[in-house]
């Protein structure tokens, strides 16, 4: 049993991990399409978005299968909940990525932000992507690295920050459609990094026992 | 041991409803403050979420115990880890609650919202609560409604966009800064009627087996 254990385990964290690299691809697209008002390349995203609302459906099951015929305990079963439980959170990663393109196909053939903040928005899909890759390789390495994630998020939290104090500042060109539209926006990005620092911390207490602060 | 577990479960549950029903008040508190300018009730709300994180936090821990102790299968498995899953909505149901009140406690003394806007964040908040409520019932009760929370969720979706509308439209009176706190506010409404959605898709999953669509 403790073979096929660990076989369905290590099955079920691989989903996860092709997850996460799904969630990056399509924030990293979501951007492209964003910043280069992309219509195909948008709607592409959006539409991808149903193949990883398939593959968390198809790792809870897999989850609530392996519970029920193996009932694992202690930190084998930790580590089943946290699949179930980051499955979760990268699905809705996926969500804001196509939120992302949804606002590009929205203002098209407009762009959907001005162009003195199109490097903000480049730098923030940048690291919301490489925080879901780092998830992705913690995940299949079996590590977890909360502090490092956490890190990256606080720089994400920063231009989340320079962002909406431009949007909201004295010196804003823009009327106040743009103003929301970019506001709104820039949220999106802020909670995709905020899910990955929940996989992260999920991870680690899979690993230790121990939710990280 | 099948005594032993129902009683568990519904302790379990209990605690669940217990949350539902604090962030419901969470909610209407939220949007006294907010409409009121009230800082101290504000404060109240912001504060008073770490007592709904603990809650959740609890209804974990007992879920794992157990799931570890007792190795539930079938529907048994499912509406445990139903309440793992609600718990973790209903802990953001009061997040999004307490980012209302923060909304209300960093525009103190001036309003967050402009006058002309309150009724909507007003019907917003008082949809949004009775949503919990009734989760809250639901879970009391054994039963669930996924029908009809989609439907109060129609509503608050419809309430968010006619403020939206108004917000970027062509008659808007109010500068940027307020355009963009309005409609971050009205977002946080939204997300909790989603939530709250969600909860009662999980309720009817954990009853029938099917996740309702």
């Amino acid at each position: 049993m403790r073979e096929g254990f660990h076989n369905d385990l290590q099955r079920l964290t691989g989903h996860l991990a092709e997850m996460c690299d799904a969630a990056a691809h399509a924030m990293q697209r979501a951007t492209e399409a964003l910043v280069n008002a992309d219509l195909d390349l948008a709607q592409q995203v959006i539409a991808g978005d149903d193949a990883l609302d398939a593959l968390r459906a198809q790792c809870e099951e897999d989850a609530y299968a392996l519970l029920a015929l193996q009932a694992p305990v202690a930190g084998d079963l930790r580590r089943v909940l946290a699949v179930v439980y980051c499955a979760e959170k990268v699905e809705r990663m996926g969500d804001l990525a196509a939120h992302v393109a949804d606002t590009a196909r929205f203002a098209h053939p407009d762009p959907a932000v001005p162009a003195d903040l199109i490097p903000t928005f480049e730098r923030m899909g940048r690291l919301d992507a490489e925080m879901a890759e780092r998830v992705a390789g913690q995940v299949r390495a079996g590590t977890d690295g909360f502090a490092e994630l956490r890190q990256a998020d606080e720089a994400v939290d920063a231009l989340h920050a320079d962002l909406l104090a431009a949007i909201t500042g004295e010196n804003w060109q823009h009327d106040q459609r743009t103003a929301v539209t970019a506001a709104l926006t820039t949220r999106f990005y802020e909670r995709f990094a905020d899910q990955a620092v929940s996989v992260a911390k999920r991870l680690e207490f899979a690993n230790t026992g121990d939710l990280p602060g």
